[in-house]
């Protein structure tokens, strides 16, 4: 016997057909003897035009309301994820973040789960109920609807998972698994078996979207066990878990890939001290996200300082440069047209020379690298958009990633 | 000053540019220095929907979780509102019936209202804010939210005046008033200016269905005054009042008419005590509502008696009949083409003659009377649906009260 945290997301439960076939795989979980919760998104297309609505009766409009809104996709769903159950047979009830309670700060639009009352819940699942807990939302400090941001449902079932003490919290999805690299660019990807939280949040913020970033850090940080698999298979997924769990590690577990960079170069910026903090520091008053940051070695007193943010936010990044910044430069150049290609291992805290098969390979297929950083468990490049085909396949390659 | 309850139904709040409208119809009555509360129906369609999704899952379901499902509708147009209110500078905020609370009974699907604690709107309506309640929905004694049944929004809008002690009830909706008697049959009905609460429920239940029946019971109880209106015009409505309020009584205020109704008759029924007990309560056991009942003189011993249920339930009233009476009778007859045509008004407790009216006016016209009922304020007929126009045009003129 487990317990278990069952979740689908909105391509799942898209349509009636596919309500009740979530109900049948709930189903087979609570006749494997396993205590079953469940979390589920809206129908797939419902949050969307709620937000839609919305926007059109005001583009600005009080995160609050949007909250009361929006939040409904989720409790339609619940609903009927809870009536299907019953008809097969499972004892099953609906259960909205306020009657729980999920407890969220008051941040609405994007809030923050603090806590979650399980002990409810707990004693219903013990007497064999399964709860249908309404994704995506809880309750703030005002005694109103809170939404996580988009994703959040993620978040809700790790959370859940977390505090009914469960033994694992399976994310259905529309894709079974993690894997080495994005199988529409490399058809010889692997799925891979198991995965640490660390390398699936690399993962995660470098555009694999399989988890939502949110809900990693939060598994992580309470030792969740998250397994990733199809909704429309039955498969094996990929398991989300400690390092220690993993006993043969490889030294490259994917290669993933960005498109949502935008670089930006400040030309012959004067070199004294306090010139980053010049820089940087408007820039993250204006809530822009600075990733990757170059300094070149300086001449003649002046230095070039490269940097990316997030190309939806390149406009306003260049308005605030020109606008607020007090630091001398001569020019400014900025490239949408550019991707952070990435290398993840945790196999590489102990292994040398990881960054430099990245170089040779890019090298040997003529890619100039734009902008290096590294972490502890992964190198990134910033190369010219063209390339990214070429440079994922490679690399999948060089690192012997590709199935047998 | 005065403090008003605004209700708009679903077409009212159909789309984005309805919504829009209403705001403007609220901030006019904020305008004018009034204490106002909204409530609102669902967008016209996503009620049918929502509960077509509940029973796509299962044709019977839980009405818990239907209330889970449906109460979304609601839910989505106060959020909605309350932006566009915002947008013209209105101070407003949605509640859900969970938050205020609007407490019901435990009959989830079709519950009562019991109580709205009215104190905490009370209080931010004298600080100028407008609140804009979902309709239709309370929360329930297990803590889930429950539903009022189709048409809810109505009791709703009344019983939140009650709570608010709100000096008017304004329904709007999408026609203009109450009339005479349906335009659609008599181009020369009018608009009643004021109809009293007895009046309104007579026409309520034959099938004038402005206003849910519920909500003028309740209305009548708590002297609430209900103004009838559209949200398309700026047309002045029809009152909805106490008697008092009337100081000059028509005779008849208008005609009404029912298609819902079918007639069986039993023939030959053994004439003896405990018949109509016999007969009647297997049929409300079965939760079959009887209407109108007429029991000939006996001959030979034995009767025929004619009653009428509602159309829907016809093929299950014969079912009851035959499996369940233990009264002797020799053959049941059915006419489903039949319509209940009613007379209606207060003036007739103080004046006789109405009912005679009405019968030499459809004799005149050929028109023959299959059964009839009266109450106080009412005489109703039950005739052959064909002559349904004919019979409504003939008495609307026969009362004086086609148009001048």
């Amino acid at each position: 016997m487990a317990r278990i945290v069952m979740k689908f997301g909105g391509t799942s439960v898209g349509d009636i057909a596919r309500i009740k076939n979530v109900a049948r795989k709930v189903k087979v979980e609570v006749e494997r003897g396993n205590q079953v919760a469940v979390t589920v998104s809206a129908m797939s297309g419902v949050t969307n035009q709620l937000v839609e609505y919305c926007t059109q009766v005001a583009p600005l409009h009080d995160a609050r309301e949007y909250d009361t809104v929006v939040a409904t996709g989720e409790q339609v769903t619940s609903g009927l994820l809870a009536i299907a159950l019953q008809e097969l047979g499972v004892n099953a009830r609906s259960w909205q973040g306020w009657q729980i309670p999920v407890i969220t700060d008051d941040a609405h639009g994007k809030a923050r789960i603090m806590e979650i009352k399980g002990a409810e819940l707990i004693r219903r699942m013990e007497q064999g109920e399964v709860p249908v807990v309404a994704g995506f939302q809880g309750v703030g400090p005002d005694n109103r609807t809170a939404t996580l941001g988009r994703g959040g449902s993620d978040t809700t079932a790790v959370a859940l998972a977390a505090a009914l003490k469960a033994d694992r919290c399976d994310i259905y999805t529309d894709v079974d698994g993690v894997y080495t690299t994005d199988p529409r660019i490399v058809k010889s990807a692997k799925k891979l078996e198991k995965v640490t939280y660390e390398e699936m949040l690399e993962m995660a913020s470098l555009g694999t979207k399989v988890l939502q970033t949110r809900s990693v850090e939060m598994a992580m940080k309470h030792r969740v066990r998250v397994q990733v698999l199809s909704s429309f298979s039955e498969a094996p997924g990929t398991l989300v878990c400690d390092e220690d769990e993993i006993v043969e590690k490889e030294l490259v577990s994917g290669i993933a890939y960005s498109r949502d960079e935008a670089k930006i170069t400040l030309v012959s910026v004067s070199d004294q001290p306090g010139v980053a903090a010049g820089i940087f520091g408007p820039l993250a008053d204006a809530n822009i996200n600075v990733d990757m940051i170059v300094q070149n070695v300086s001449q003649d007193g002046t230095t070039d300082i490269t940097f990316t943010v997030g190309k939806a936010d390149l406009g306003r990044a260049l308005k605030v440069i020109k606008d607020k910044l007090h630091v001398p430069y001569k020019t400014i150049r900025s490239d949408k047209n550019v991707v952070k290609v990435s290398v993840i291992g945790v196999g590489m805290r102990s292994h040398a020379g990881v960054a430099q098969t990245m170089f040779k390979t890019l090298a040997d297929k003529g890619i100039n690298i734009q902008v290096i950083s590294t972490s502890e468990i992964k190198v990134s490049v910033l190369i010219a958009e063209d390339y990214t085909e070429l440079a994922v396949r490679a690399l999948h390659t060089a690192y012997g990633l590709d199935a047998a």
